[in-house]
């Protein structure tokens, strides 16, 4: 099989399309990243005839007849599903897999949209609401609870081993330090087991390529 | 094959366990409810031994060694894909079952936390925050004009026909009516496709039953 040919619509800065970024090299598929929305273009066509939703990721394999997908979570899916025939990800049993979905699904309703609330409210809202920020600060250390207690036990969320799970994550957990709320930026001396876990998937060789190019991608925009 | 053997843990009010109640019911597999989190008992053991986020709805398959998941996306599509052989809500082809858990990954990261955020700020927040409620109520409308736009010339998201994902987006679609924001409680009007896209759902034998269940359910608890 020839490798796939695989267009990945990414931000410089925004946290979702990195953990497609990790998992594409991850698994060592080649693929070419397109970044946008630098200026509102990701809300606009034709951006948006690729993702109607107008947000970033998107994904594009032109090795499947410009199959298009959207939203991180499916993204990792296809990805796994599609061509990660060694298992290096994915599971041999459809329980670990459905595991793997549930934590994955935390991910996407918990952990991303309340950080990037707090992210919000801390950085971006045109007032300073002490009790929205107060509200989603309290989630962000809910969450970091949930997976402390969980991985007292454990280095990875589901059977013992890397997935698509951890991986998704690590993004918003590496961004932590850059909110404007000193309890969050210190979330590692209060959730160990979660703070391990984190450094775990960050020394993957494919976190480490992932985040020196987001950073390289920053500074090359930074020079515009 | 005998038939499943199943729990559904739920809630009176919250949609998300709804969602499931529907699949469960448009496949015909015998289930049992227990409704919890009217006390807190959800945020406690034993229930966080069931699910350790704390949250509604969890499912146990007693048919499959007790198999426990949580999350209300990744319980339907467990169930899916475990029991609808006869493919009522699945697809027969890998792409459209990858669309299914795009529009999937929409509703539980797009839909269900910011029409959540919405129905906090309008109705429980301790303070009355303009600015909070218009970034809320203005990202429904952004959710909904990406559905309306979506399906101006189609029946369902995916594939020509019904899918988990139709019935993911129904039950925080069918709470609108309930918040206190006169905007947000006249969608129909404003958003005419996604609203003859929800009634059709909402025609379902099993979305009747499952919000009759649950008006039931309502009164049952006031009665106490």
């Amino acid at each position: 099989m020839s490798p796939p040919s695989i267009t990945l619509y990414s931000h410089r800065a925004g946290p979702n399309p990195w953990k497609v970024d990790i998992v594409l090299r991850h698994l060592n598929i080649p693929f070419e990243t397109v970044f946008i929305g630098i200026n509102g273009e990701h809300k606009r066509p034709p951006y948006t005839n690729i993702n109607p939703n107008g947000r970033v990721p998107s994904l594009i394999d032109h090795s499947n007849n410009d199959f298009t997908i959207w939203e991180s979570g499916a993204i990792m899916q296809y990805i796994v599903q599609k061509y990660d025939k060694e298992h290096k990800l994915l599971f041999d049993n459809f329980e670990d897999n459905m595991h793997v979905e549930q934590w994955l699904m935390f991910q996407m309703s918990g952990q991303g949209p309340y950080y990037g609330q707090a992210a919000w409210f801390t950085r971006y809202h045109p007032e300073k609401v002490p009790s929205a920020i107060d509200r989603y600060v309290k989630e962000i250390k809910r969450v970091l609870g949930v997976l402390d207690a969980w991985l007292a036990d454990k280095e990875y969320l589901v059977g013992g081993r890397l997935s698509i799970a951890d991986i998704a994550f690590v993004p918003w957990h590496e961004a932590l330090g850059f909110l404007d709320n000193e309890e969050v930026n210190n979330w590692k001396k209060e959730f160990p087991n979660a703070a391990a876990w984190h450094e775990r998937v960050m020394a993957l060789p494919a976190a480490k390529a992932s985040f020196e190019a987001k950073r390289k991608a920053g500074e090359a925009q930074q020079k515009q």
